[in-house]
């Protein structure tokens, strides 16, 4: 099954948004793509783009003929955006985003969109964002070869198909969940790895300015994804509190061991810390590349 | 001044050991460089390679005519290893090593060769290392654009002149402190992040193995270091162990910074610190690029 769409709506034009619309033209997935963003600025550099059909300024106005939407805005504008659009959409529009959290996501999208005469909401998380945002690095090939976590829980099936058929006509490889459990993978797989890095930086950033002329790749790889926007990654870590202090909290008990391993007199605990990490570390280099 | 040596020895050839010797052949700095390695099939491979002249299997023996020596053996091995050689360099010989930490190299170096009518030792780190080791990742351009630590304390000006101009000679951007504040300085910048890096891996592998299928390129960029040899980290944390405790301890307080933030009902803090961090992220990508 090839994935084609008549027309379809990208809400908010950032990063993933504008990359969407760009891979899509590409691949020639869909006769119209249409966008709405609440940034005067984005819709007027949209509609100098050789993707965008339609820029709206209104997203009900959007919606209305759309047999396909993605919201690609920050996660804690989507809910309310999914109570504006209930009424508006057709029962057979299919509808999804690109949000890095889930579960309120997905509950929101149960509220809003459920029963038989109602159009069908299935979350996704394309792993393909990066420390950079905004539609000027948007790129056609941002999702090639990456991870897309969808979350269908009770979804019915010919729309999941479609769903399915979406992601993998961009280049994805699947993978499914539920929401709950996607959050709590995500909190620990990406969510903590950005609170260490952004934690480094913060920490760095209060010792002697010219330490950073020593920084080596190290320092830059692992700190990377702390220059990512302070706005998107507050409402990611809100929208997904309960699992991202878990993720702290186990964090810190790794921490714990490493540090009591430092206590022994010997390096066998030590060095077993380390040969663990490094096992874990050398494995995942044969997974997929993809980014998030 | 341009360096210049006629007898440089190399005292194990791993990725550092090893791009030296290239790299110096490539740049034509010496007439003839020599290896010691404590491993068979390292002195082995060594001698098959195009720029090692004569590979010995005892350090003494490789240094005696020596005018150049450069210690490139895991941290803990260095003092040892100098004792051996103090009686036997020539006075006109010039000492540095490649280790990550310098407090308690520099201060075997000041008490093995101190005196007039002894060698000199001045304290290098080019950061320039990587998650690989071994002589098979070596390569002559590991060292070109990235940032050499030196640590001279007392040392004389002219073999200081002459090891500045060797790793400028490699197209590294010199830095110059103290062996202590080198220390301090690594112990945030670089030991801290491989701790993070190995403690988050530590952590995941406990998690279902398949979540790596859905790891993007925040976690595989913020971990990677976490697959260095375990043998020379941990002799790492071991050399530099009350600088590298009080990082662990500093960077404990960024996260709990973070966590107070959360703790907060506004997003005010939270976007305070991730703002912090990347503002420092950000200007780190200033500097000059260079790995450790």
């Amino acid at each position: 099954m090839q994935f084609f769409a008549q027309n379809v709506v990208i809400l908010g034009a950032g990063l993933l948004g504008g990359s969407l619309g760009m891979a899509m033209r590409q691949r020639n997935l869909a006769a119209k793509v249409s966008v709405w963003s609440p940034s005067e600025s984005t819709r007027a550099a949209c509609a100098k783009t050789d993707w965008c059909g339609t820029v709206y300024s209104s997203p009900e106005e959007a919606c209305q003929e759309a047999d396909f939407v993605i919201f690609c805005g920050p996660v804690d504008t989507i809910p309310p955006l999914m109570k504006r659009l209930a009424p508006i959409c057709r029962p057979d529009c299919l509808l999804t985003d690109v949000g890095s959290t889930k579960a309120r996501i997905c509950a929101a999208g149960d509220q809003y969109f459920s029963g038989s005469r109602k159009a069908t909401f299935i979350g996704s998380h394309p792993m393909a964002g990066s420390e950079k945002s905004g539609l000027p690095h948007a790129e056609a090939k941002l999702f090639e070869g990456k991870t897309c976590i969808l979350t269908p829980a009770d979804a019915p099936l010919e729309p999941l198909r479609r769903l399915r058929s979406f992601w993998s006509a961009l280049g994805m490889t699947l993978f499914e969940c539920l929401p709950e459990e996607h959050d709590r993978i995500v909190a620990q797989i990406s969510h903590l790895p950005h609170a260490l890095a952004a934690a480094l930086c913060a920490n760095l950033s209060d010792h002697p300015a010219e330490w950073k002329d020593c920084a080596g790749s190290g320092l830059r790889d692992s700190s990377r994804i702390a220059a990512g926007d302070p706005r998107l990654w507050s409402a990611i870590f809100r929208e997904n509190e309960s699992a991202f202090r878990e993720s702290l909290s186990n964090f810190r008990k790794a921490l714990a061991e490493l540090e009591s391993a430092l206590d022994e007199k010997g390096d066998e605990s030590l060095l077993q810390f380390l040969t663990k990490a490094r096992d874990y570390r050398i494995q995942l280099n044969r997974g997929n590349s993809c980014d998030e």
